[in-house]
């Protein structure tokens, strides 16, 4: 099957929306947690959380300000921080249901009932139901001039996760915390490891390490 | 387990590596297909290539640019297009090992053994093994000031995939073309779909869509 531009550019929204989302291949899914200047919580679907860098600990998010998430947007540049709750199995319905158009005044964790968990000296509220979050303070907020939506990095203060996730070289196993992964707009899925792989050398075949050799 | 800046910084650098690239979540696994001035072609393993947009269609994806992926980053300012091919369970260990530092002059499809394939009106080579792929130009690159990491953001121009995935609704079902996942640096998961959700509203309880109903 091929798309070429004038069938893409011909092609129905909604269609291409759920078409092009596909693309990029299994993303992330993680809830922002905020809170507005009058005190209101707040918590947001994210699909588009990326590595940026591990010195200094960055991640990427891109966010449209014109969606349901402009309140998010607001309340990280009110506040300048935010937390990232990875979403798990066990609260992957709720965490969708974040994405609902409720006004401003309401916050998404009492119209979903998800939990709210403060940390000391930390003013975003994080996901009590996450088995591995982390807070972050802006580093760069910046439009992007090919669409207009806004990339918000962050630099990571402090992370929470579960002891028996992290492995002895520092690989967290979110597959044992049930993270799931997103396809397209609206589909989530639980994952089965493959196996890890040791870092590739030109001369040496392809090698699994440890449990999975 | 809490880490907090001071813990953070005080890591050995590649536990920090690994941890950090741990906390985005599920990660999509593309091999990003670009050609020299020279005519030698290059084929680079990406975990970060992201939804940016579908009006006009855009993924982005991050490229540092003195590592070994800095052959791709000089092939597509050369030449301004490239091709993306999502990864699957059977050439996953070919993926993982392109990220090999083979020098310029050898290209990791002969090194890897993966097929090169060419196709009409397009310059870059695409992955013969890939069941979703698709071709893009340059619609901007950006130092990052916080990192010095480059972002490539391209505009969809071909997309290529199995009819057999393509649903009704314009959403891939990349499940079923064993598109991979990556977590961490290394790790690699097939996926298991938990169903797709409808589109939230705030007076409405969570529903799933068709067959997961």
């Amino acid at each position: 099957m091929h798309f070429n531009e004038s069938r893409l550019s011909a092609l129905e929204r909604r269609y291409k929306a759920r078409l092009i989302n596909s693309l990029s291949g299994f993303k992330s899914a993680n809830l922002v947690g905020t809170v507005s200047a009058e005190g209101i919580t707040n918590l947001a679907m994210v699909s588009s959380v990326f590595h940026l860098g591990a010195n200094p600990p960055l991640v990427g998010m891109i966010i449209r300000p014109h969606s349901v998430t402009r309140d998010t947007l607001e309340n990280i540049e009110t506040t300048g921080v935010y937390t990232l709750n990875q979403v798990s199995a066990s609260f992957w319905k709720q965490a969708h249901q974040t994405s609902a158009r409720y006004d401003a005044e309401t916050s998404e964790f009492y119209a979903t009932g998800l939990g709210e968990q403060f940390r000391e000296g930390i003013t975003a509220p994080f996901v009590e139901e996450s088995a591995l979050s982390y807070a972050l303070k802006v580093a760069e907020m910046t439009t992007l001039a090919v669409n207009d939506t806004v990339m918000v990095i962050g630099e990571i203060t402090d992370i929470f996760v579960e002891d028996i996730a992290v492995m002895e070289d520092g690989y967290i196993d979110i597959e044992t915390l049930d993270t799931v992964a997103v396809s397209g707009l609206d589909a989530y899925h639980v994952t089965q490891r493959l196996g890890r792989l040791a870092y590739a050398k030109p001369d040496l075949p392809t090698r699994c390490l440890g449990d999975d050799e």
